[in-house]
């Protein structure tokens, strides 16, 4: 039995604790809160005291953390792998490097192993652009990101002034998936590849007008695509779009053959009703993985591209070869 | 540079010998053959007899095997692998268990390492069921394949009586595709997934009526499928029917949350003008692999569910995180 501990209980938390529940072979052992552990309402797991944690240490395997990559995983990623094997979602694309040099330092010490940047992108999308970009040498890669929700341009549609509430889709342009299904290995502008649909509840009296323009204007999220701005009611924004969908396409076309003569397609792709839960469904697979590096001696810091498949697996490898080659 | 040994030189040799070329840090040392050397013409790479292959064990980092599953394979991979570091693409999938056993007991004995079953399926589309699998826990695997050129169904083909030649494409039912996708987790029959679509080039005089019965009930190949038979003649065969193109889908759905409210759908499809080129590309990439995995002692029989992704790439762990993640 895996022995889990779950550090942050937001979505992601949530989600964690529902898809170890779909797992046999694991237990979660206690839910790690900074609110007042009274106040946390879990699907049944205990809650402690974030400060609590490391005295349990003997208690837990593997501990998975679901705070936030912008300010609490560079904290709490490195403070945790000096005394747990950890799993974490740090998506902050950029910084990866960094957050692997930090987590890495503490883990190879503390004799731990730690895997970060564990979700879909990063992720199963860099799986999936790791291997076919390692089969299709002479070739181009695209990345496409939804139907989804966006929760930082959600936000940013939040903070215009007359807004009450809002959402805000990512969509992948349909005419730019046929070009690059196609293998004619376009280029393709920011505008070209998404283009940004938002729902908005405007507060009463406010200028629509001025509110579309501001939000169809701002720079980074909305000026370099085709945004489409609704408004509509806040018992529609609940009813319709309450969810968190989400989803996207990796795609790369490439050529083979004495005079690169020959065309192929790899694509992948995710459409998520739940963006936290399948997230999290992805985290507690490498979970697993993280308790069997660690056990065979493999410690430091991992990402998804150092992981053999079958450490995901329950299964044996006797089993997988039998049922999945 | 990792210098490559090329064991048989048919289709498949040959696309190794030209995925080979696409890889700038690997050289094909030699192309060996059961036929008189003399006789092989190669894009470039020297010819050399099977005999002599062992000879040459110092000057070969990797041997790829090139060979048929039905014979070749289960006595050359064992047989290499005394010597070598090998790559090979068995795919009898009801066979790999035994061939895994008869392969790892020689590479663990001789030290070096062995990697089986690499392509595309069993290979790639493998991985994908592992991972989709190991994430998704409660759901349903689908494996479509085509629209292709099925070797084994052509030739089923060109043994009936009257029939001049011939070819057979393998395609996916789109209802079949579409149900799936919607994440209904149906029961699909035999005929219900795949249907087969055949192009028939009849002898002078042959009595067609009795050669399209003849292949619509036939059992194993066609008898359980909606089977099409198109009679032409050798030059539109020629003309529109002599690429070996394939391709397929893997798809899995699932259900995630509290109640398994929510549902997801993984795909991986693939779409390849050339099944051969494609495959030599899947087995060149973990060619690498098995060099890397052989230097850092990792020896005895893998398959590619046990390969770390990353062994696959010619980067470093730095610019993989840097550039993939």
């Amino acid at each position: 039995m895996i022995r889990i501990g779950i550090y942050g209980y937001g979505n992601l938390g949530r989600g964690v604790e529902c898809a170890v529940a779909q797992n046999p072979d694991m237990k979660v052992v206690g839910v790690f809160t900074r609110r007042p552990p009274e106040k946390v309402k879990t699907f049944g797991a205990p809650v402690f005291s974030a400060d609590d944690a490391i005295k349990m240490k003997d208690d837990i395997d593997v501990m998975i953390l679901c705070g936030g990559s912008a300010t609490d995983l560079p904290v709490q990623t490195p403070m945790l792998a000096n005394h747990f094997n950890v799993v974490d979602s740090f998506d902050t694309h950029a910084r990866i490097p960094e957050h692997y040099d930090a987590v890495n330092e503490v883990a190879t010490k503390s004799g731990k192993t730690a895997i970060i940047s564990v979700g879909w992108d990063p992720g199963l999308f860099s799986l999936n652009r790791m291997y076919a970009g390692a089969v299709l040498v002479d070739g181009a890669d695209y990345t496409f990101w939804g139907k989804g929700v966006s929760q930082g341009h959600s936000d940013a549609i939040r903070r215009v002034e007359g807004v009450a509430d809002g959402k805000q889709y990512t969509v992948p342009v349909e005419e730019a998936l046929k070009s690059v299904r196609s293998g004619s290995a376009p280029e393709l502008t920011t505008r070209q590849k998404h283009e940004r649909i938002c729902y908005v509840v405007a507060k009463e009296g406010a200028d629509k007008a001025r509110i579309e323009k501001e939000i169809k204007s701002m720079p980074n999220y909305f000026a370099d695509y085709d945004t489409t701005v609704n408004f509509i009611t806040q018992e529609e924004l609940d009813r319709d779009h309450s969810g968190i969908p989400h989803g996207g396409f990796v795609i790369r076309s490439g050529k083979t053959g004495k005079n690169l003569e020959n065309s192929h397609i790899i694509e992948y792709s995710l459409k998520l009703d739940s963006n936290p839960e399948f997230t999290a469904s992805v985290i507690v697979a490498y979970a697993r993985a993280a308790v069997k590096l660690n056990s065979s001696g493999q410690i430091g810091c991992k990402t998804v591209l150092d992981v053999p498949p079958a450490y995901l697996s329950p299964l044996s490898p006797e089993e997988l070869r039998k049922t999945l080659l």
